[in-house]
C-alpha cells in the first residue's frame, strides 16, 4: 500500500505528482518533499512559500518541518526569508546528527552553505493583500486568522511514513514569530510503526495539546484515524474552551501504515487532499456535525474551479 | 500544598528564593520566574543565562519556555541574543494573545520594545573554555554532549502549577539551533488538573518523544510522577536504541499538584533540586539501576562542596 494525504485544496497538484511518485516505488521522503515544494513554488496560495503574506514588517518569514518515521529523525526551521523550499532545507537539516532545528539567521547561514535556491519570497500580489489590510486596519496591526499551512503525511511501498509542513505562518505576525508547523508533536509526527499526522490552525493553540504527537499515540492505542483525528481535535478544542473561554482554529489530518486516513476539525471550510493505491488524488470538504463527528466529501467541480478563480482573482484594493 | 522541583543541583539557590515566596502565598508564576532568574544571573553555570557557553562562532544564544497550567498559556524564545532574563521575556510572552513564540531577532525586537535588561551574556570565563576546546578540536567544530539546561515544575498553594526552562544549549552548537527547551510539550509541559514535567538532556533526541507532554499525560492516567518520569524515559530510550541504534541523554523531572514528586534518566551523574511544603530544599543524586529504575538520595555535604569547587575552578587552557 502506499498514499499521501495533506491539508487543504491547494495540495492537488502536488499531491498528484507524489501519487506518481508513490507508484513508481519511490520513498515517501521523496515524494512529500516533491508535493510540498510544489505548493511553495505556486504563487497564488497566500500562505505557504512563494507568494506567502508577509509580516507586520512586509517580510515574509517562513517555517517548515519534517519527521522521517523510520529513524524518528526531524528536521525543521523557523522564521526563514528568502528561500524558494523551506521543505528541503528542512528535510536536509533532519539528516545532521544534531541542530536538526535552525531559526532566523541561523538557518540562514546553514541554508546558503549548502547552496538551497535563494528567492525574493515577497510577491507584488502579496505586497498588495499587505497594503489593502494595512488600510483595513486603521488601529495597531492584528494577525489575520488565516492558517492555511500545508501539511502531508505520505506512506510508501516499503511501509516508511513520513510528515512535513510547509508555511508562511499567521499574516501580519510579528517578526520571528513562529507557529506549531515546524514543532515537532504539535505541527507534525510520523512514526512508521503507526502512521502520522500533521495539523493546520492557530499554530498557538494547536501546539498547547501537541496535537500530532496525540493523534499518532492514539492511532497505536487502537483507534482509527478517523477516531483519532476526532478525538484529539474534540479534547484540545474542549480543553482550550474550558480553560480559556475560547478555542483558536484546529484542524488535522492522519494517515495510518495501512493507508487508511481521517480528518478532523472545529472550524467550517475545511478541505483536505488525499491519493492511496486504492484512490485517485481528491480533494474533500469536511463538515462538523454538533457531536464533534466529521464527515468528508468529494468538492464538486464547480467547487474547485471557484476555488480557484478566487485564488487568481486581482487584489482589490 | 506547594512544591518546586528543578533539574540539578544549580538550581538550589533559586529553588530556595522560590520555596519562601510559595510559603508566603505567592503564586507559582511568580515563584518559578524568580527561581530561574536565580540560575540565569549566577555566573559560573556554563550552560544557562549569564556565563553560558556560546555557539561555534562564539555568541551566546539563549532559549527559554513557560507554560502556565491554568490556562495553557505558552511563552518561548529561541535563539535570542544579550538580554539578562529570558525567562522573563518568555513569561510575557505567555500573557500575549498569538505571536508566543518568538525567535532571532524578532524575539530580540520585542524584548527591547518591552525594556527587557540588556546585557552582554558572553563572559570571559565562557572565552576561555571556548579557546579550550577550539584547541582541543582540531578538526571541525563539534557540538558537546553537556546539556545541562536549567527546567522546573512550580505548585503554589492555590493548586496552580507552572513549568518553565532556560538554557544557552549546547556547546559548539550552529548558530540558530534550538533545542527542545523552548518547545512545548518537549522541554515542559504543565496541566493544574494534573502536573507538569521537565527535561534536560540532547534537545534532538528529547523531542522525539515530546517527552513532557508523555510524561503529563502519563500522570493523568494515574501514574504516580515517579512511574510516569520513569516510563517516558526508557519508552524513549529504548524506541531511539531500535530506530537509530543510540539515545542521546534524557532527564527528567515532574511534579503532580499534589506536590508528589519524581526523576528519571538513562544516564550516570543526574541530579535534582526540590523543596516542599513538607521538605526544606534539598539535592538529590540519581541513580538509574539496570532495569531502568532510578533511585535517588540526598547528596553529601562534600558532594555539595566539591560541586561548586569544580564549577568555580580556574579555567586551565
Amino acid at each position: 500500500m502506499y498514499g499521501i494525504i495533506a491539508t487543504w485544496r491547494m495540495a492537488k497538484e502536488g499531491i498528484e505528482l507524489a501519487d506518481e511518485m508513490l507508484k513508481k516505488g519511490e520513498t515517501s521522503g521523496s515524494a512529500i518533499e516533491t508535493a510540498i515544494r510544489a505548493v511553495e513554488d505556486f504563487p497564488y496560495y497566500k500562505s505557504v512559500g512563494y507568494g506567502g503574506l508577509p509580516n507586520k514588517e512586509q517580510i515574509v518569514e517562513l517555517d517548515a518541518g519534517y519527521m522521517d518515521g523510520d529513524t524518528m529523525s526531524v528536521g525543521a526551521l523557523g522564521a526563514i526569508k528568502d528561500f524558494a523550499n523551506p521543505i528541503s532545507i528542512a528535510r536536509k537539516l533532519s539528516e545532521e546528527k544534531v541542530n536538526n532545528v535552525l531559526v532566523g539567521e541561523g538557518a540562514e547561514k546553514y541554508a546558503r552553505e549548502f547552496q538551497f535556491e535563494e528567492k525574493e519570497m515577497l510577491t507584488d500580489r502579496a505586497k498588495a493583500f499587505y497594503r489593502k489590510k494595512k488600510k483595513e486596519l486603521d488601529q495597531e496591526l492584528k494577525p489575520y486568522d488565516g492558517h492555511d499551512t500545508v501539511g502531508m503525511v505520505c506512506l510508501d511501498q516499503s511501509g516508511t511514513v513520513t510528515a512535513a509542513t510547509s508555511t508562511s505562518g499567521l499574516f501580519m505576525k510579528r517578526s520571528g514569530r513562529v507557529g506549531d508547523s515546524p514543532i515537532v508533536g504539535s505541527g507534525f509526527y510520523a512514526d512508521s510503526e503507526v502512521g502520522g499526522a500533521t495539523a493546520t490552525g492557530l499554530g498557538e493553540d494547536l501546539m498547547k495539546g501537541c496535537i500530532s504527537y496525540e493523534i499518532v499515540r492514539l492511532m497505536k492505542e487502537g483507534l482509527t484515524p478517523q477516531e483519532a483525528c476526532e478525538k484529539a481535535v474534540n479534547d484540545l478544542d474542549q480543553k482550550l474552551k474550558a480553560k480559556r473561554g475560547e478555542a483558536g482554529d484546529l484542524s488535522v489530518v492522519a494517515m495510518n501504515n495501512k493507508g487508511e486516513f481521517g480528518c478532523a476539525t472545529n472550524i467550517g471550510g475545511f478541505s483536505f487532499s488525499v491519493a492511496t493505491q486504492e484512490q485517485p488524488p481528491i480533494v474533500y470538504l469536511v463538515t462538523r456535525e454538533e457531536d464533534g463527528h466529521c464527515t468528508f466529501e468529494e468538492a464538486s467541480k464547480e467547487w474547485l474551479e471557484e476555488y480557484m478563480r478566487v485564488r487568481m482573482a486581482p487584489v482589490e484594493e
